[in-house]
């Protein structure tokens, strides 16, 4: 990575309206070069989705405070691709930062996070990634203390070696910032999420259902992300992308044949 | 899981129309009582991500052949939670089948799959899981050989212990069933998907992207599924979800504080 000014595309899930990646975009601009490309619309829960039967586009425009950035009808791991392959095709980019989501990211919502599918989608090709998350899903959350932690972080990452084919997974606790206790290097907690399929009926009289739930938190040993988390440290979790069950590998050899 | 008359759920990420979720329902027919809900549109590359912005709906639909079977607007995931929650919810899940998908999903692409996404939202519940994929893209494919390796592999599932909170990613290569060696319970191939964004003119002469692309093997070593695979070997890899990287959470003390 050039130290001096390192090339970075931020992107998010919940789109250019929302406040959070503006937060994370003035966390960034000391420390580089930005481009931003990110959904035209909101796509929390993407996951790592790619879009497969439409054909992709990407406007330029400008915010209110003379910002230029990218929107795109893709999913925010689109947004990472389209970044790489057509925004910045000739260019290297030297880190990727995705975020600042609003709500947490953290235990098994990681898997369903479109704000971290970024991260990871920058993890494969060993570019240096990192997702924030706060713990507020507030459409007028105070990024206050998020941005300064994201902009924190992002000096630390620059000014240091980062291990290969890995992202961040940075969650931030819904407190002012002199109330943040540290940062702790954490792994992610056990858990599952509880859905309640909410049922109503329509106007024409037929059921639909709306997913709800609240995560369950089974993990009972310590180091974990949700315990650094209630402790209100800002919880770091590196994350790898081979899901392979090792412990398991044995108990598996009555299917083979 | 009661052995005799097991309660099968089974979904897909390339909808009804498909020919690979009814070759599924043939070999799962013979082993439990078996439910099918499935998206109402291909829904390929959809990873693990959820619908939170719209309503899901629920249709009772039965096929050519008889079989009754629900259609819905969700995704995977989706599938796997309406089934749990809404259409079988006063019942216990024995088994969930994802597939058989048409293409691979071995190696990272496991990432992207909406088949395997699923499998492993049945494995946060620890309900045993299995997605299915065979190597051929074709909406014509053959699945007389993967038929058959999944009737045997949801038996002995069956008649097994299976391990807490496991899902498999089993992919089948193609060929005939009499060419296939065996069975050899893999690890993940280290890898990524290299992205061609192809770009062509709409009929305004407004650019538009379409992303395309080839999976880059990167794995050196043995024991992974594509080694399997491309020697005509059934690949059946554990998967598992916590994505910590245990190896790195030292290298990163520096960001402690």
């Amino acid at each position: 990575m050039n130290p001096s000014k390192p090339l970075i595309l931020i992107t998010n899930d919940d789109g250019y309206e929302a406040k959070g990646i503006w937060a994370l975009v003035k966390a960034a601009l000391p420390h580089g070069e930005v481009v931003i490309i990110t959904p035209d619309t909101p796509r929390s829960g993407m996951s790592h989705a790619i879009t497969m039967n439409v054909p992709l586009r990407i406007k330029k425009f400008v915010n209110s405070d003379g910002i230029a950035y990218y929107r795109t009808n893709g999913t925010p791991v689109d947004c990472v691709k389209l970044g790489q392959k057509v925004i910045l095709k000739d260019r290297k980019i030297d880190l990727i930062l995705s975020g600042i989501n609003h709500g947490s990211n953290s235990s098994v919502s990681l898997l369903y996070s479109g704000t971290m599918a970024a991260a990871i989608e920058g993890s494969f090709e060993n570019i240096p990634s990192i997702g924030f998350s706060l713990l507020d899903y507030s459409s007028e959350a105070d990024f206050t203390a998020a941005e300064a932690v994201a902009s924190d972080i992002i000096a630390k990452v620059i000014a240091n070696p980062f291990p290969a084919n890995i992202a961040l997974n940075v969650n931030i606790p819904k407190v002012p910032l002199k109330e943040i206790k540290g940062y702790k290097i954490t792994r992610q907690t056990k858990g599952y999420w509880n859905e309640d399929l909410i049922e109503n009926i329509d106007a024409f009289g037929t059921p639909y259902y709306w997913i709800s739930g609240y995560l369950v938190n089974t993990d009972s040993g310590t180091g974990n992300c949700e315990e650094a988390l209630a402790h209100h440290f800002v919880s770091i979790n590196p994350v790898q992308t081979d899901l392979t069950a090792y412990p398991v590998l044995n108990d598996l050899k009555f299917l083979e044949k």
